[in-house]
């Protein structure tokens, strides 16, 4: 369960880490490069309309955009250019964004609001990047079981790590592919948020979880989980540890959630077993995804995993992967409705959906 | 406040309405097309995991997406063309949307989800197409004031009649422009939607209004309108009867909160010199968003009317206007943080955007 680890420093002081699927001990290069300051002047605030906070990253307007594929800030060091790995290979690599949202070290330097009711707070938390693999032109469903299994294992140390750095309140770690929906570097990879609050939507879930054992005396995702298994019709894949549904309720064009049959609440109370069957569900599934328009589907998928802390015992781990992609040439943009008051539409059934998955 | 209005029925039996400028009584044509009927089967889902509704309506796959300029469906009809407009001419035309997300209609044909958690209703409610003008190169922004007026007194014409029609409980006035956003159709126009439920971004509006009686015993609005113009550093634009500002914690790259003065509720609530001014500053500022970096902006105008009863006193109106565009080449994508986890991070600070808003 403890992956090969190895850790360094990046030039201006960012934490690195390898983890290695082989056992040798790795020899760490070093980061020649002369690199200016991570900025730290990350800010969140109270929006007191929806009572949620906002997180304000100036400095990121300046991030890395779509750079061409032999400029890849991901890809390992060599032939005399010095990315963000000072490696030649790695299997996975985890390393400190260097244009975080959140961090560390944020300091407000004295910026406020000027308004009584919205409280403007440092944007303490760290944001991590985790390379999937050294491969550039690869994505996480061309991996194999044993280098996916080490990506979960990954996950779930950082999760531990990140969830005892002061001030961290939830740990998300997520991918996004696909330009279609804004990503900036198609290097596969995937990124860890650790936020100093509870974010809204495990919060409205947490809510709704605690309605529900008030009325029923039940846990919500279990029965959601024990609902949609009877009903079936919605269910794309399922083996000894995993379920993967199309939710009854699904928002968007593609939608899966994933749950483990035993309850758990986060990444690393996954045993080996259970994350050994995630590593087989999940590549299938982003094949079948791939598959669906037979081309490779921009997606996200985001861990829910509950707050540090959950006293009344509400949180149950699941992976929702889904896809704004509503047809082979149309996207599914947030239109009025969805944006402007979070009522959202969709156009295809999750029956349907479901079937689709399971045929293609 | 009465506009010279006249009401007719195309080929499949949708309504559509004439708003004239002038006083003169408008010779309805006639819609001789032949019109396959209007699909009603859209269906809501209730999603137990946030205690929210979803609308399904699959047959919207089929709807018309970017046609060529020659074969607008919003334009007049004309040589020989039959649009959904069968006149020569319009000022302001409305009528029920060909491919309806809601319907007064809504059947749901036998469907359920087989899910005991997850209810299914009839998407019960009407959506409706508000053309600005019969000019189809033009954007609001070129309106003249009175007839950006008139338009003004179509919403609220609308907000009245809908909010009377069996089973609605919000009206939601909105205008999403630029393909970057998705529109399908780059005629000048808006829609309406009539929901038969509060919408999640109005609950929680209202929830929040609510905590903030409880603790204050003032109004949540009224008091971020006050802290607002007391800070002055994110007022945009300010008239007798309005003030339009960059809330503190905004979420968009650009996005500006018009408030009138005086608490009112609803569109219809404005009175005629409160209109008018309302004409002017949002013309004024619609004029900046495209001067900010000389090129239309894409945006969403998201009218915030509470639903039709507001038992507890808490609504308070206000315009929404806000854009994706984070600089001249990038758009702001609803990343892993604020699609996943509901988390926004934004680039731009609010007060950096208002001070531009001032300059352009």
């Amino acid at each position: 369960m403890t992956p090969n680890k190895t850790a360094t420093t990046l030039a201006d002081g960012r934490e690195l880490i390898y983890f290695d699927l082989g056992a040798d001990a790795r020899q760490v290069g070093h980061d020649a490069r002369s690199l200016p300051p991570v900025n730290t002047t990350s800010q969140m605030r109270w929006d007191p309309l929806l009572e949620e906070w906002v997180m304000m990253a100036s400095h990121r307007q300046e991030r890395t955009f779509l750079p061409p594929t032999d400029d890849c800030p991901l890809c390992p060091s060599g032939n005399g250019r010095r990315t963000e790995v000072p490696a030649d290979d790695y299997d996975v690599v985890v390393f400190e964004n260097r244009f975080p949202s959140l961090s560390t070290g944020a300091d407000l330097n004295g910026a406020h609001s000027n308004h009584s009711l919205v409280e403007v707070r440092p944007a303490v938390g760290r944001c991590e990047v985790v390379c999937f693999s050294s491969d550039h032109s690869r994505s996480f469903a061309d991996l194999t079981p044993a280098h996916a299994r080490l990506v979960i294992d990954v996950w779930a140390d950082r999760t531990v790590a990140l969830s005892r750095v002061d001030g961290v309140e939830q740990v998300f770690c997520f991918e996004s592919r696909g330009e279609e929906i804004g990503v900036t570097l198609s290097h596969p990879h995937g990124q860890i948020y650790a936020y100093p609050f509870t974010t809204p939507r495990t919060s409205r879930m947490f809510q709704a979880a605690a309605n529900h054992r008030r009325r029923t005396g039940g846990d919500l995702h279990t029965d959601v989980i024990d609902a949609e298994r009877r009903a079936g019709i919605r269910v794309v894949a399922e083996n000894e540890h995993w379920v993967a549904f199309v939710p009854a309720a699904a928002r968007w064009p593609v939608e899966v959630h994933f749950y483990p049959r035993r309850r758990v609440k986060s990444i690393p109370d996954l045993d080996g077993a259970e994350r050994d069957a995630l590593a087989m569900i999940y590549l299938d599934l982003l094949a079948r995804l791939d598959r669906l328009y037979d081309m490779p589907l921009p997606y996200i998928a985001a861990w829910h995993q509950g707050p540090v802390e959950d006293p009344d015992d509400l949180g149950y781990l699941h992976l929702q992967l889904f896809s704004i992609r509503r047809a082979a040439d149309k996207l599914k943009y947030l239109a009025g409705s969805e944006s402007g008051m979070g009522a959202f539409v969709t156009d295809a059934l999750p029956e349907q959906v479901a079937r689709r998955l399971r045929e293609v």
